[in-house]
């Protein structure tokens, strides 16, 4: 390809790395493992947060926002989670710059200007959200509390990659109280659900729901939900987490209730939540060596209309018909971008299109229309038709629904083909190196057993799947007795 | 009031502030000068945003999103921008905690873990945008760029109010880079104006748009326009300002492009930006000593419906009626809560809604509906009709438009009879100080002048009003020649 773009044979990680960059969805920043989320990758993930958004809405959260700085003394408070986020926080100790007295123009932090208590930025929120909800919260009359926030975190990870691990990174948050353990369990389950939805039916990417193991629970949690995909390379992908936090939070920050018998109870807490991430998910889940292909219901304009004219008069005729599917579409709420710009060339244009991974593009050219038709190009199998003119809208609109189930039935099939049963180390240290994807086998539950695999092939627990079938086996490491398989892979 | 609130007459101050907490709005945090939006105040936030957003997608804009902090030495490069912040910027110092090894769960800053380069919280991101333009800027093909940020900001004030001056407030920021001056100023203009449009048929907040004097400039800008609004109070509030930066940033950040005769110019810029602040002026433009008043177009719930009820039958068909009007109201886009629940006091449920500033309660008695009849309160006036259930949801309609309308209304009546002329000195300084409200007043354009009229009376130049009538006359103060009136107050 003349775009440049690495193919994904030759090397997987540059072939990501150029569509991220070429396409125009990220940058690279002068901040170290901050990224630059440009207009085109933004606009994606403003139809990830509407869809998204309406969801949690549809399930009674309402959106607040807490600061974005943690005093220290706070974060602390939970051991587990501040021993589990230490590691990676950025800590704000001034609050003043003055001039430099040795060095015109240049600023030094101020000394003078020192807090008496560190401040964290945030790399997820429970700490300072728990320490008010200790004051909303005093009967059961107050509970539920069902918030949702839309934030930017920050965690210090030393190797990031555009959207899949950044320094700071934009999620959403979800922080939920409540009077019994049940309803928080239910809460959490409701939260993965709503991820596994938004995932297969806006991102065309299936995905298992299961539970995290131990070690791979998050920092805080009792248990872990999960939503895990598969990648085109082979790697799994987490790309969403839903957490049963228990009581931790509560006892941690003395947040108590008065039930209906009028005694005092720690309350039942859950956190959930989604990133950037999910956009690096998007783009490894479904491109291919020409560039982004975007499922229609994210995709900034699912529709891209170039005419193509010689005349003004030709010109007059062609842009009418655009302009006519335009606004047919656009009352279906479906977005259509007509690129009649006479400076850049038709293959210029198509070759950007198809490397921003725009659905469908639509050729109008003014010799096809005097016969009626036009030209109907789609991303997903890179198939052209020739089309009438009348009917246009219609089966643009039934197109853009063929690619969207096109896109997650294709990402379905490799997925299913990707989950393979080892039941000897031999068969699965092969299947881990030699095959990728999720291997599905038994083990024996413990964490030394976890981490001896970890070490030998790289290979983590993904997830234990919720409604996993019970069954009789031997931990293929250790050789002890095991009642369920969970699944193995290679993941970012 | 049994609410606790304050009245207005009696303490102005107290009265801001028992509205935001007792409304729900907002809450104070454990971080000095950082507030919690509440679910409440966030709706209303949301609203604000969706409406602005929808405009500045209209002008042409595009959102992207660029890192939170800012490297000490690319926040220096613009000398202006830089001294107008430095005094008020948080510094992250380190990027890492570690177990106190002397005190047993207890974290401490890693000092291993310092920062070779200190990283700004951007206050403002002029720097870190135009470190990145400069990378995406070669030729007059570039041009314009149009992008939009919502973020979060830091300016660590010493002084914070909720909403008004926060530490960390929720603003959008535009950053658009040109090939031409007229272009830049064109661009500055266009989007005061839609701060204007938006204030005055959103928010029903009357504004004046101007320039600002010298004094009160953006630090990196050429002019700085605003819009200025007037509270109850008498206070001026700077509600929105739009900044033409000329060719500061370019030159700081070298971001040079090739005009269309291959010659390198420096690009011009400008930036423009409205902040949660916003939700200060709207309480203290329309509230009362009842409680908030919002306009229905950026109320959460522009109606509630109360129904009352004895028997199971009645409930059953005033349900019926209140779903009929919610949907009806749906399709219009309008949303309506109802508020069936039975363990609450219908008159505790008026006082609520009243705090909450509810433009429309309807109540729906079992009794009032045998005789086909409702109850309709308006909040703004606080007058209760009552009106048929045939036609029901039609009528709300147009009396949630004479709700908005008449906020406006109401705001600018009181807004023109605080614009007040002074043409002597004792006239002004009486004026400020025993009538609020704007003074019109001649000034001899200095720096010196504004700055002892500050120091005299509190009271700044809020603007020269835009298309200001041209008028010789004599500086209040010094007595030296002025050839236009600039608007004088007391602010926010």
């Amino acid at each position: 390809m003349s775009k440049g773009i690495t193919p994904r044979a030759e090397n997987y990680s540059n072939w990501y790395n150029d569509i991220v960059i070429k396409a125009g969805l990220a940058d690279h920043s002068d901040v170290r493992g901050c990224m630059i989320i440009k207009p085109y990758g933004y606009a994606i993930w403003e139809n990830m947060r509407d869809a998204l958004d309406k969801m949690f809405k549809e399930t009674g959260h309402m959106n607040a926002y807490f600061p974005i700085f943690v005093p220290k003394s706070l974060f602390e408070a939970e051991e587990k989670n501040a021993e589990g986020f230490a590691k990676e926080c950025a800590v704000v100790t001034h609050y003043r710059l003055k001039n430099d007295p040795n060095n015109e123009g240049k600023l030094i932090v101020d000394p003078a200007a020192k807090l008496e208590e560190e401040l964290v930025v945030r790399p997820t929120s429970e700490a300072i959200i728990w320490n008010s909800y200790k004051k909303w919260i005093q009967s059961y009359r107050d509970l539920p509390i069902l918030i949702n926030q839309w934030a930017n975190v920050v965690r210090w990870e030393m190797r990031t990659r555009l959207f899949l691990r950044t320094a700071e990174f934009l999620w959403q948050e979800g922080h939920t109280a409540h009077a019994t353990k049940e309803e928080a369990i239910e809460e959490t389950e409701k939260m993965n659900n709503v991820y596994a939805t938004f995932a297969e039916e806006w991102m065309g990417l299936p995905v298992i729901q299961g539970l995290k193991s131990d070690s791979e629970r998050f920092a805080g949690a009792e248990e872990t939900y999960c939503i895990e995909a598969l990648m085109q390379d082979g790697k799994a992908l987490q790309a969403g987490t839903s957490h049963f936090l228990g009581q931790n939070f509560a006892k941690a920050f003395d947040v108590k209730y008065m039930n209906s018998e009028n005694k005092d109870e720690y309350v039942w807490a859950t956190s959930w939540g989604v990133s950037t991430r999910l956009i690096g998910a998007l783009i490894m889940a479904h491109s291919d060596d020409k560039g982004l292909v975007l499922p229609p219901k994210l995709a900034p304009y699912p529709v891209v209309i170039v005419p193509i004219t010689k005349t003004d008069e030709g010109k007059e005729k062609v842009l009418a018909i655009a302009k006519e599917i335009q606004n047919n579409l656009k009352q279906k709420g479906i977005q259509v971008k007509i690129d009649d710009a006479d400076n850049v060339r038709p293959g210029f244009k198509f070759a950007e299109y198809e490397l921003k991974g725009v659905p469908v593009r639509v050729t109008i050219g003014e010799r096809d229309l005097a016969n009626n038709l036009i030209e109907v190009a789609r991303r997903d199998t890179n198939e052209k038709e020739t089309k009438e003119v009348d009917g246009a809208s219609e089966y643009l609109i039934s197109l853009l629904d063929d690619i969207q189930k096109n896109i997650f039935d294709r990402a379905k099939t490799f997925r299913d083909t990707n989950i393979r049963e080892a039941n000897t180390w031999e068969e699965f240290e092969n299947l881990i190196e030699k095959e990728g994807g999720f291997v599905s086998a038994h083990w024996d539950g413990t964490a030394e057993t976890e981490d001896e695999i970890k070490a030998k092939t790289k290979a983590t627990i993904r997830c234990i799947p919720l409604d996993n079938k019970q069954e009789e086996g031997t931990c293929i490491l250790s050789g002890k007795p095991s009642k369920e398989r969970v699944l193995f892979a290679k993941a970012y």
